[in-house]
């Protein structure tokens, strides 16, 4: 399935005489460009052939809502789709998708002046022909059109995912159906639901119910919307998998139950982040009669062939502190609490697997006397993926794809789970199944969820669908800015509710000193937010400009593009796009200070501005003197560097990222 | 309740010392402003005494939600909410609240340095005060307060209602509750869903399922989400009454019972709009026994003592076909067809009381011989609902606050249901209980809703609850805009979508251009947008260049307000608002015919620029010789008014709003 030689593709990307064809997310394994154009007008016609999936239809109708939202005009689908195919767009399925790991979701989409055809094995492979055929469309002065052209595609990797976190916070049945949605645009297949954690139990329980009622805090999903965000997902062609983490991270089951704790006591959920210890009891009997109840319950409920069953980071503090449970690793013969952690893990398999289920977990549950048809999942290390896969096992990366840590979209585009040179047999690739973008929760809530995962989780998609060989960033960027507009028509808030939080920050409506400056800065990556005092809890805002500020500063990127064109191409003049943000910058630091004289919540970011103003200064200097022809010393260079260095300093968790560009300036301006 | 006099309020209004005191919207009953303010910081803390209903709790959770947004401060209820009464807010409730009609809503507030306090005999009060106090929160450079301010405050009528047509087209149950949590917001406390129509029957039946399998085309609440709305909104303080529009306006219950009509044959739910004919056959009892058996259903799921029977529009063409349905009306001595849709009437009357309701409905369903307790829904205007106050009926006026009109915010605030001078008595004035904003459904859908109920609706609410007295409609406009923020913060996307869908219009992020033109347009009043042909559907796009223009061209409002401040102040010199705004609508016209090159969706609005601009070089002429300190002869006005008239024709919808401030400015330089 990952091996088919692409045929077309790159050439394509970096010319610009097909605008719409250049801008595909995912790109397609083979794009042929013909001559023509096909014409969108009220003749428009749908019919489908062969036999598909229910799901089929509804995606055509969503497919005619997007097309006539866009074109301004009226598809009626009881009109437009016919049940003959004389039709102009007909759509041919072999047989019904199933939603499970490894199904066929391969399709061709072929454009002519007369007709448009999609043909794919399964409805699953025709519901990415829908999504490519919409971003196709095109416009000039006389109406929109598709042009000509043949595509045949399918995916590079059978697991492509997205992983939320409801639990460190919750987020509504509706902002879940908003990524769904999303996830269908970019071709992604897998919503991983980390549904128990120590702050929070997401999910409404009829065998325990005191689980949710006293471990969530009120904020759970029940039954009946886990069964609508299942068959939601389904009929855009994703899988929908939970995960219960065990025996660690589980503060909020031993609320309701804590006779499951392998310390005894007053157990409330968490409010703060971090690692807190709570283990479950695994020398207790009652803990594996709970827990079988309880799989069986849940197992019933989500009809995906794997549990996640988490796995990662207990500490063995809580094991180490109980007599009883040394007592049953000695009895056991279990000498580290790794081993006893297997032995937990084993008893756990037995139940998944009496319910028909494969199982999942984190790197820790790696053991290699493990049956081979578990999946390893990994986040804390390539090694670690390619040691499962050396032995037999199936993984998954997400290690590299944690877009909490605020990572650019770069960063996570160049994150091959098979990377070119990789020391793997084909056999030991085939068992790397695929990624997924993992959105951990402690620092993001409803209003900033959207601006979180995406556009970088687009970025992901791609690695993770197209050929390894897509792989230039800077083309990635120049496409990425299509996508936010896609995914804001369809819904998510991704770019307004940042506008929203910067109206209130400001408190007016005049935000565009603020955007300058939100444009220009980045969150501190990694876990330094995390280690921030007095900390972040449940209850924090989240409505500070680091906050609103993006992983990849948008005119950051902008200026970083143009440059990188300039360089190419031995222009030294720099652009009016370049001039305007350089002066943008400068002006930031007096804009900020006057912005924050009435307003408390912008005093923090006064001295980033001010480095802000002050990086601006230097670019400026230097694209004048790089204008003029002149080059860096080394010496002159390493000043340079040491000055983008000294105003780089992170203040309000937020740092200037204008440093970037000047050095890559810098670097191109020194002496030979 | 209605007769308390106003005290304090509109003096306060026009001055500027008291920033966010005169930024209340709607304007408390009495507004008293004292030395000193209340800081708000980490120390903030909450306790409750009395006996309020168990809503309040969650209402101060979401209170401190907001609080903590705004102040970038975090406050955890568990520690922020106080179970003695020695912190610094205390509310004080004497009973719970019960959510029907006439239950007290007033509240005292009163802040001072050290405290605040908020006090009322029901929780529904304390609700209304927690949001004056939210729009109190000020900031200056040493943090964010509340001005010290003693404020009584409670409605001037007791039903303050927004209609939502859910049939015309679907509202999904996280819409309606956006703008359940809206109205709070503004203190409106009636929600009233329209759920039956010739185009859809949106909620489920489980005594008639065909209803709506056959009449929804899928689309409809369930019932446990009905029982969800209802729950939120009480949640809020807010009644949700239903409607059932009989017997006219009914093809949708046809669809599955065909044997309700009057006249047979196959019937499926409209998509077109406008008024079908469709209507319930009187004639039969198998009709009446059908209603009693639906009517006790749907009693037993909506709490609210009314229920709405519609009842607008039946033509009578149905009835006078059908032999048996005359046959009927002279063996019963029914004259003329509202004699029979009276007689109609009185069986549902019937029906109604048995399930302990009381009975609305539209206008037409006026007779004298209905008993005292029904209330009256006027939409064909006041002269109606004069006549039943004097007849000795209750009454609720819409007309006038037809939103989905396009009529101004002005238009709808100063339609007073008892307006200065009215000739009723006091206890005919005592009949008419308030008003409801009614959004029909022919031209909104999901992405327009918000932008289209709001903010209009908060106007209307304004009218609802403030004294009589608050009328300026200027002030009106200047509170405006901070509504339309505070709503987007709370998740309403009346600002926000119309960016997302200019930006699809324009296949671009930059709309600087298109927002120019969009801010000076508005659509057609009225129902001149229903007479278009070939006509809207359900299916109808609504992307358009109209569907985003607002009923208040924003810039026109803004160079309305400042040129009114011009003239009152006798200065002559535009500000630098209006001349910015001015060149805009100048260069509009160019900018337009640029966009539109590679864009047919934009080619429609290519003459409606051309008028902008053309209104625009008129407006600058004109401003020039005000500054000059000309006069025009009414010669030379009536000319100025011929130009405008000329330059303002409606095209693709829309009209060119510019023309009211030139005749604003052309009045007052009219020579005396």
């Amino acid at each position: 399935m990952k091996s088919l030689p692409t045929i077309l593709i790159s050439i394509l990307i970096s010319t610009s005489a097909f605008s719409q064809i250049n801008k595909l997310m995912p790109v397609p394994v083979s794009v042929s460009v013909q001559t023509g154009k096909f014409s969108i007008n009220s003749d428009f016609s749908v019919s489908v052939s062969g036999n598909p999936d229910k799901r089929l239809t509804p995606a055509i109708h969503r497919f005619l809502k997007r097309l006539s939202k866009k074109t301004t005009l009226t598809f009626d689908p009881d009109s437009v789709i016919k049940s003959n195919v004389s039709t102009t767009f007909i759509l041919s399925v072999d047989r019904p998708g199933v939603v499970r790991l490894g199904e066929d979701e391969s399709y061709s989409l072929t454009i002519s002046p007369s007709s448009i055809s999609i043909s794919a094995p399964t409805d699953l492979g025709a519901l990415h022909g829908l999504e490519t055929l919409y971003q196709l469309i095109e416009r000039d002065g006389s109406g929109f059109f598709f042009r000509s052209v043949q595509i045949k595609d399918q995916p590079r990797f059978p697991w492509r995912g997205l992983m939320l976190d409801v639990c460190r916070h919750f987020f509504k049945v509706e902002t879940v159906k908003r990524q769904i949605d999303a996830m269908a645009l970019v071709k992604l297949n897998v919503l991983h639901l980390h549904l128990s954690e120590d702050q929070g139990f997401s999910i409404e329980s009829k065998t325990f119910p005191k689980l949710h009622e006293l471990g969530s805090n009120g904020n759970y999903f029940t039954q009946d919307q886990v069964r609508d965000i299942i068959s939601y997902a389904a009929d855009r062609g994703i899988r929908v998998m939970p995960e219960f983490d065990i025996p660690g991270h589980t503060t909020s089951w031993m609320t309701g139950y804590p006779e499951l704790a392998s310390v005894p006591g007053v157990i409330k959920p968490e409010k703060r982040f971090g690692i807190f210890g709570s283990t479950m009891n695994p020398a207790k009997p009652e803990t594996y009669t709970f827990l079988d109840q309880f799989f069986a319950e849940m197992c019933a409920l989500f009809p995906d062939e794997y549990m996640h069953i988490g796995g990662d980071e207990n500490n063995g503090e809580q094991w180490d502190a109980n007599p009883e449970i040394q007592i049953f690793k000695a009895t056991n013969n279990l000498a580290t609490n790794h081993d006893l952690q297997a032995y937990f893990n084993l008893k756990v398999l037995d139940i998944l697997t009496k319910n028909g289920k494969k199982m999942m977990g984190w790197d820790e549950i790696y053991q290699p006397t493990l049956p081979k048809n578990i999946v390893i999942h990994s986040w804390r290390g390539r090694d670690y993926m390619d040691q499962a896969a050396k032995a037999g096992f199936q993984s998954v990366l997400s290690n590299g794809f944690y877009i909490d840590l605020f990572h650019s979209a770069a960063e996570n585009y160049q994150n091959d789970p098979i990377p070119p040179g990789t020391k793997l047999t084909d056999d030991e690739k085939n068992r790397i199944l695929g990624g997924e973008a993992t959105q951990w929760a402690e620092l993001v809530d409803e209003e900033t969820l959207d601006m979180r995962i995406w556009p970088r989780t687009a970025a992901i998609a791609e690695r993770l669908w197209s050929p390894g060989s897509v792989a230039d960033a800077d083309e990635m960027y120049r496409r990425l800015p299509e996508i936010c507009l896609r995914l804001e028509e369809i819904g998510l808030n991704l770019i307004t509710n940042r506008d929203v939080m910067m109206r209130r920050l400001a408190g007016s409506n005049d935000i565009s000193d603020l955007r300058v400056f939100l444009n220009a800065v980045e969150p501190q990556e990694g876990y330094k937010r995390h280690s921030i005092k007095p900390g972040y809890t449940t209850f924090s805002p989240f409505s500070r400009a680091v906050d609103i500020a993006l992983p990849d500063a948008p005119d950051v990127i902008l200026v970083n593009l143009a440059l990188n064109d300039m360089i190419k191409t031995g222009n030294r003049n720099p652009t009016k796009k370049i001039t305007v943000i350089t002066d943008n910058w400068i002006n930031s630091g007096n804009n900020i200070k006057n912005l924050s004289k009435n307003n408390p919540v912008l005093n923090e970011i006064i001295p980033v501005a001010v480095q802000v103003s002050e990086l601006g200064k230097i670019f400026k200097s230097l694209l004048e003197k790089y204008k003029s022809g002149k080059t860096l010393t080394q010496k002159e260079y390493q000043k340079i560097e040491a000055e983008v260095k000294l105003r780089s300093k992170p203040i309000a968790e937020l740092e200037p990222a204008s440093g970037k560009v000047i050095l890559i300036l810098a670097k191109n301006m020194r002496r030979k």
